[in-house]
């Protein structure tokens, strides 16, 4: 028997954030996953059939065709992105994509105008937004708890540094992981970012400097309502994923901090021991990314509006690209210096 | 294609817990949920559909005598539940059974008698023992980190009394609530208890007294390796689920919190507030439900030991016989006094 | 020019805590510390030449004779404390003593008899109630946050046994340690306790059970007003002074954690590390011991009445008595079956 | 009788701080305490009288030429300091000061050139280097704990801002306020600054910016060693006196939180709530404030160098001269633009 108000779904690109989505999907159920796409097809297919799903190809196009398939999720490599956001829309297709959608905020641009133009709906992965932490820092912000914001603070640094062959494909330290950062800021700001001014460094790895990019940065943000920001980045914090944020405002200030694994603490004559922090991101968010899978398979089944939607994709790559440049040029730099006007 | 290595599994009682297992069996990718019983199967026809159960039963024997079935969940009412052991041992089925096994630790040991002489595997719901917090608190013990265990101390605090109805066929506060307490104690000392004291009260609601049961109680343990124990239970935390467990040792001291649903901290000139921990068990534990249901499915496929087998849930209910004892003489009672030999 | 409103004080005994008082009498603008007696007069002659203090004599009969001497601190061994107060409370002067009164209730009760009759005002030393954090837990409580206590915990831990010289005069942990947390607890559940039991155990060193004396303990509380109780003691902490309370009611709980050198918190790959708490009881409760000096002070002066008075100091050496009983006896004591008359 | 080794000292300004460095001084066992200056001395009498101050004056000068007086307190108004400072070092005196020297760190530089000429010590007032827990975040770090230091960031904001009085002389809220920043800055990152980036903004009180000044900033640095630095700055925080740092490095992070009046944490159904950080700067750091006179007090009396010389002083000055620049310039601000050589 079938039930009704299901959404059969499509899934290109079956990395490791490909399959954590497969995983949720799998578990949701108004869902029927019917299809993956990966260019090593061959190397997954045991995989994809423990997670009974019956479609696996090489093809992505066999996805997107499928006339069967509602939506898709575009989990493939960067460079890929507008191709199959094009395709995808054209075809009709329900769209999440990965975080950036591309590597250029222009070709951003022309990608989230054919999603306008065919009317599906689009979700960036920005699943912090889905985190309850920084949820609740939202929430409490947007219930006035403390008053105007004036200084929006971020720090977030990965426990490793990824492989060289992903830094060089990445994009850059700012628009590969800073992106998050710049549309957490905007988010809890409730506001847009009008200047950025980047401080940055190769203090973790001499070989990122090499490839162009850096591993440290402190990044001063001015909003448009008045607040300021400040993002704190390292590639590499020893004792694991450093994700925390506070606002604070005329009325008071609200902070979140790390996720850690328990809550034991040890006393002994030595001192006082918690656990590191939860370790990698997938860990970390595992319930944003729940979180996140849902609100999208919610938009389309009930069809109102995803919660985070292309423009947001846009403006934080518009961000990332504005620290490149004050990073490059040593100065701030504004956005209106480099902006196109938003995809309305 | 099915999957090698699966295990094929019936659940008998559809209550909130009995759901709760059925949504992680379904998860897993080595369960084939074939069957369910419940007396109000009319009533769960449609969810039980959703979760594509194929066979919904009014009689928890169709479960327990279907050929196919390698194992059975006991979810059903308490007193139902000898007679279900007894009937799903002879049948040769590995057993999962929800806490307290009876509401006589004299049947309880009949049932695991019958368990023990059909060799199938029998592990009883103490969910909190898979609780994260909890386990590494044990894993400090047992690594010597707090030397020898001196005082162990739980507290355990429901957010809400439950309804007079189940009050009245609940066993009692001893049976029904601490008995999980006893159980923590025992895993944490590693150690049997041989003594057990109990001051007891009713302060949250007199019908509880009226019903012949308390809602508050302070009790002292003594453990057979010297240390000595205090559990302190409420029927009504007003701000959640409190569950919090220290354990000092000649060497230092571990202790946990409780989990909250987010660690947002909001500062105004009032003060500063976090939210209230997470308020309800299926919330708290949702992890260790998780995880008990692994580790059964793992201990059937793999054919291992359960971590917490039926000798485990006899002894708790020993110690629930005997505070049930000391309140009403008033005085310490020692667990010599009242046990029958440990089925070994 | 000397100052109106001004107290003449004299110390007796010149011991850790005598000193402690005197530094703290020296700092206060309203004080003239004049005389101390201590039977090593000569040994500390340089230290109270340092504090300006005129008079050192070996005879206590000096100080409590003097007719400019306002008040006198008694700070001498315990078995000199009951004669002390007799013959100061005859020569008209205040009174702070140090705790206990005496190792024995009887002569604590005829010792408060001689200040009643002589109307000089008597502080005991329970310098807890003037820490900041009990303080405020009693406020809390006080305005009924919590709503109706209904169980109240105290931890209470030393970071080393005092030496067996020591322990063979202390009157035992319950009268010497144990006695501070029964004041706690008569002061936090704002009612008087009516029953204890004891479970007690030589797990820290074994002379000290050769003395007679226990070294660790559990011991349950009933409260007139219907809350339990639970204390815990040990003679040694590892990780240095461990001071905790909780008061569990109606509509909530407070609790207070232990006081830190520093809030500094570093995270390695190794874990998340705090120093120890505050080792020392001199340095943990360094404000309490400041503000029960300037809290008699003020009594003195003002003429009011002391915040802690002879009957909280009986009371607790009631509870220590019947602790000691519960231990020996192995079963609840109720504290009528001990008291006398309180003198009122 | 007198004691060997004693320190004969004079205050010169008798405002809030002034005082609160005499209640210190007068309890140090080897301070002798003659002599207080202040423009208002006959509104003073009382209170010196009662802190047993034998000379009260108008005149600085008669403090400072007092041949029994070894050390003096620069206490007054900033716009005395340099004059004072000069005429101190003349007459041989040791010099304690107040932050900043002056509001133009030209004349600090010929202010400390004469007091090198002179050979007397000298120290600046940055009494948050005493704080037991920036000491030890200081210590952390030297001791190699977190690896080389990457990012250090400050939070520093203030319960008020002052009086418009005040904001017209203080010489902005760089020079009046963060100036402890910036000296927090080179003390944690053990390297000098080389550039500033300020992000400034009134944000607090609009009368502030028509004085010229701002009251919110975020600040980025440059350190030597590589390391980036900002410090956050709002000249009001509802909940009081927000004082925190951490310290990233290539190994770990140390961080230290706010400081509170009590650890008690209440719990009801509307949520976990603590009582404010401490609100006011001299509550927050008593401690530093006893500690820093002690350190002054004890350079005198043993000879050896002082923890806080001119030089940390001037450099701070210097910072706060960019961090104006950077402002008033929109762009980062190189110290070398504008920095004179060092008093070495």
């Amino acid at each position: 028997m079938l039930l009704q108000n299901q959404v059969t779904v499509g899934v290109i690109g079956m990395g490791r954030i490909g399959r954590l989505h497969i995983e949720h999907l799998n578990r949701h159920p108004q869902v029927i996953l019917k299809a993956v796409a990966d260019l090593r097809a061959e190397d997954i297919g045991e995989w994809a059939s423990q997670q009974r799903i019956g479609v696996v190809t090489q093809d992505a196009m066999d996805v997107i065709r499928d006339p069967e398939i509602d939506a898709v999720l575009i989990c493939s490599s960067t460079d890929s992105h507008v191709e199959l956001i094009a395709a995808a829309a054209e075809a009709g297709k329900h769209i999440f994509c990965e975080k950036p959608v591309s590597l250029d905020f222009r070709s951003t641009y022309r990608a989230l105008q054919a999603v306008q133009a065919s009317g599906v709906k689009f979700q960036i992965g920005f699943n912090r937004r889905f985190d309850p932490n920084f949820r609740r820092v939202k929430e409490i912000v947007a219930a006035g708890e403390i008053g105007e914001p004036q200084i929006i603070k971020i720090t977030s640094r990965d426990p490793n540094p990824p492989s060289y062959d992903y830094v060089k494909v990445s994009g850059g330290m700012f628009m590969d992981m800073a992106i998050h950062d710049f549309d957490m800021a905007r988010y809890l700001a409730g506001s847009e970012v009008t200047e950025v001014y980047v401080k940055a460094a190769v203090l973790v790895d001499p070989v990122i400097g090499e490839l162009g990019d850096v591993d440290t940065a402190v990044m001063t943000l001015q909003f448009e309502n008045g607040a300021l920001g400040v993002i704190d980045n390292s590639r590499q914090a020893a004792y694991g994923y450093d994700q925390r944020v506070e606002v604070f405002g005329s009325k008071g200030q609200v902070n979140v901090q790390n996720d850690f694994p328990n809550s034991a603490e040890l006393s002994t004559r030595n001192g006082v021991y918690k656990d590191t922090p939860k370790h990698f991101f997938m860990e970390r968010y595992e319930t944003a990314y729940r979180l996140e899978m849902e609100s999208f398979i919610d938009a389309v089944l009930r069809g109102g509006d995803v919660l985070i939607g292309g423009e947001d994709g846009y403006k934080a790559e518009l961000l990332a690209a504005c620290a490149a440049k004050s990073w490059k040029e040593k100065r701030p730099v504004k956005v209106s210096e480099i902006s196109v006007p938003a995809p309305t």
